[in-house]
């Protein structure tokens, strides 16, 4: 068995080392490769994605997988969890025909690379057939794996263990339903506050700065953090060792890379605080999308645009935009960065709307996949959507269906992690409020007891546990999405005095 | 042999992918990676290259290179001369055991990871037991290859073929018979220019603009390239699709980030070249350190340190500096980036005393090869060098022997190159000029028939000739270092009034 263990191990290694340069490959497509180099990165990246997946496949792999699995008292208990995670991703990837893999890694590259052109130009057609590749790779796959269950529900699987659209239809239908009225009530009433001051001139420089600052406010040690600046910001990690965030910086919206910075900080805060003991192992990372998006809209929103924090930073703002905020104050500074109002792009939504965005998608996309709605009339059904939810008028395609990268990486079924993350967030932000005084340390500028709790209840186990069982032990309860609600709903009677 | 010629290209592909993505790695390690995520990129690194390694030893490969040597009116003269290269790369590295292969790729990155942090703290002892390594495998592995020969010869034949330590004693003699009395009568004339105005804040901004405007005139084609920021500028090519080039920019030295980017263009430039057909080949690079030096100082110095081409910078210059240029000239500014001066740093060096940095790193290698100087003793006996031939104290090792990076890289016999290439440089332009009327061109900021007979010439050639061959075709004659000491006594006998 120790042998068995010693060449499942090294296998784990080569594993990692594919992934890692892959990883940094598609980093620097995204953030410093020139735009005319595309198609030479989608050949190295399907062939790295290649043998990552023979090493993943390897028939001696399996079998040492296999052993150690049927042997569970002979190996500790890591090596036996490592086994089985390999084992289920095995059975995702297995089903797959080599080929079919490579050419659906080529695709979703020359998908990406199509994206950020047809964005750019406002020109959803040439994004289609790419489109309409990356959704029959991906109904393929999912019925390679699971033939006899709904295609959504395995995409949705694969980002949250056990999710399903029934789970989902509650989920939304519950969050409209107390929401809706809210949303409508503020319509009514025609308050809003003054958001004029955040439309001026904000050079990129300054906003640099700022980044700097708040990844200082968020614990990030530079020997292990840095960001890029793309289109659509991310988070991604090599290890603890190397933990990367991104924004986009406008000369007229600070708030947009402020907030962005702060949610991707979020991602990077749980990958860097995963413990030593499984940092390089595939159990060292965050355990789905739902509780890393709880993690990143947690700081976004819940810390990020209370007032604690507003009241904390804003000096800073200060400092930085001296003339832009002259005549503004902290609270003026929360009040607008709190607005709610039916927008067009979901990054930029606020907390109240923003759920309606991510419902919109996920209807979208379960009509996709089922094949209900075609591609080519994916447009016209997003604008159809943003209508009757929000009722706003999508001006172009750009603001509307490719706004988002998303279906261009080939992530159907992540979206609907961004509402579950939220909700999660506001249950957790209850029971941490038991154990520590949280609005004291954020005002304070001290975030290092809030990151200790979460550490301590989420990030260190990486994937040893299950998200549920994980996230319930976090909150201390079954998840309950009326936390959520009631938060939000809480929230913005205050903002709005209803 | 239609079989083996395409097993042999396939095997070539994959090849490109191992190497494609290494590059993108040690390029992100230069100018992205936070830096405490150096041991997992040695580790990956050494992965890569022990796969690569693989590649290029197998013994099918091998049998398929040897079929295709041994039937030369078979195949295309491509895929000979592909075939050879890989004929010849392969007994390189064929003669190292696998083991020590990956071990010297992982000291590598160690190295350079070391040499990075003692540079920044002047810590020469930090970085001694991994040069000590590096000087190690280099000696180790060059007698693996060729036991019989001179081990600091099969060195600098890696970096030019055929060149040896008896053609460079003889050019350095005859280099330092004709420029020191030229360096000494200037010293003792005691006339220098006025270079005060350079001792001024560039803000760093700005700076990023001029290397805009900088890749502009050098016709550098923004989708296939870009420009990042490193402690050492050097260029990095993917392909003619992915050429980057680097900079450093100094808050209080425009001049230091303008003469880089136009050497590292030279570079870029090269690359950017080569003929389609031969571009994914690995014929499709620039033959040897000689040429592509002679390329970026050509760039660097030649045309970049000429009047015309000062004349059609300066007034950008002055757009972007006005108060720093206010009262300067583009003559004035022309005697001042042309102050011949002993001084410490060989990349900040003027063209006149630049090549007795390189002789000094020359004989610095050639001794240390031999044993005759152990490693320890470097800084000591760089210092007591940069006293005997360029007449000043080293301060401290990081304005000494850490300044460059080469030998962090594992790079021993390349210096030699730059001096080489300056040579070829000031004899290829007195046979450009022959062709074409350079320096109006230049003035006109029109580098296009510059770059058309350059390419010409060399460019589209990358590999298929050998570089004494293809040098000299372009220079029409013998190389004759006489051309580079008249082209650097006639412009500083000029330009010191001699």
């Amino acid at each position: 068995m120790e042998e068995i263990v010693k060449r499942f191990k090294a296998q784990l290694a080569k594993l990692r080392v594919y992934q890692h340069a892959a990883g940094i490959m598609h980093y620097d497509m995204e953030t410093v490769m020139p735009k005319g180099a595309g198609s030479m990165v989608g050949e190295t990246l399907g062939a790295l994605s290649e043998v990552s997946y023979r090493l993943q496949t390897d028939p001696g792999f399996l079998e040492d997988t296999a052993a150690i699995l049927s042997n569970p008292d002979q190996v500790d208990a890591i090596t036996l969890l490592e086994a089985k995670k390999i084992s289920e991703g095995r059975e995702r990837i297995a089903c797959i025909p080599v080929e079919e893999f490579v050419e659906c890694r080529i695709a979703e590259t020359a998908a990406s690379n199509a994206w950020h052109a047809a964005k750019i130009s406002n020109d959803f057609a040439s994004f289609l057939p790419h489109l309409e590749k990356l959704v029959g790779y991906t109904k393929r796959f999912a019925l390679y794996y699971k033939p006899d269950q709904p295609v959504y529900d395995t995409l949705l699987d694969g980002y949250e263990k056990g999710l399903n659209t029934e789970t989902l239809d509650r989920f939304f239908a519950e969050v409209r339903s107390k929401l809706v009225p809210v949303i409508e009530t503020i319509n009514a009433n025609g308050y809003q506050p003054d958001t004029s001051f955040l439309n001026q001139f904000f050079p990129i420089e300054k906003q640099k700065e700022l980044t700097a600052y708040l990844m200082q406010v968020m614990q990030m040690d530079p020997d292990h953090t840095v960001c890029g600046e793309v289109e659509h910001p991310f988070t991604t990690s090599f290890t603890k060792a190397d933990v990367r965030i991104t924004t986009h910086y406008h000369e007229d919206a600070v708030e947009s890379s402020m907030f962005s910075v702060i949610h991707e900080a979020g991602h990077a805060t749980y990958e860097l605080n995963i413990a030593d003991e499984i940092a390089r192992s595939p159990l060292g990372r965050g355990v789905s999308m739902s509780v890393h998006e709880s993690q990143s809209r947690f700081f976004e929103n819940i810390i990020g645009r209370s007032e604690p924090f507003i009241e904390l930073i804003f000096p800073k703002l200060v400092s930085l935009f001296p003339e832009q905020f002259k005549n503004v104050t902290a609270h003026d500074f929360y009040l607008a960065v709190n607005k709610a109002e039916p927008s067009l792009i979901r990054t930029q939504a606020d907390e109240l709307t923003y759920p309606l965005h991510i419902m919109i998608r996920y209807e979208l996309e379960k009509q996709l996949i089922a094949g209900t709605l075609a591609v080519r009339d994916l447009p016209e059904a997003w604008n159809a959507m943003y209508k009757e939810y929000l009722g706003i008028d999508v001006p172009n395609d750009t603001k509307g269906v490719l706004q988002d990268s998303h279906w261009s990486n080939g992530s159907f079924g992540y979206f609907p992690s961004y509402a579950l993350g939220s909700a999660y967030g506001a249950q957790l932000i209850k029971r941490m409020e038991q154990d520590i005084d949280v609005w004291s340390l954020v005002k304070n500028g001290d975030l290092k007891p809030v990151i200790a709790w979460l550490t301590e209840k989420i990030y260190r186990y990486g994937r040893r546990l299950d998200p549920k069982e994980l996230i319930e032990q976090a909150m201390g309860a079954p998840f309950d999405p009326s936390y959520y609600t009631d938060y939000l709903t809480g929230k913005y009677s205050k903002l709005y005095h209803l």
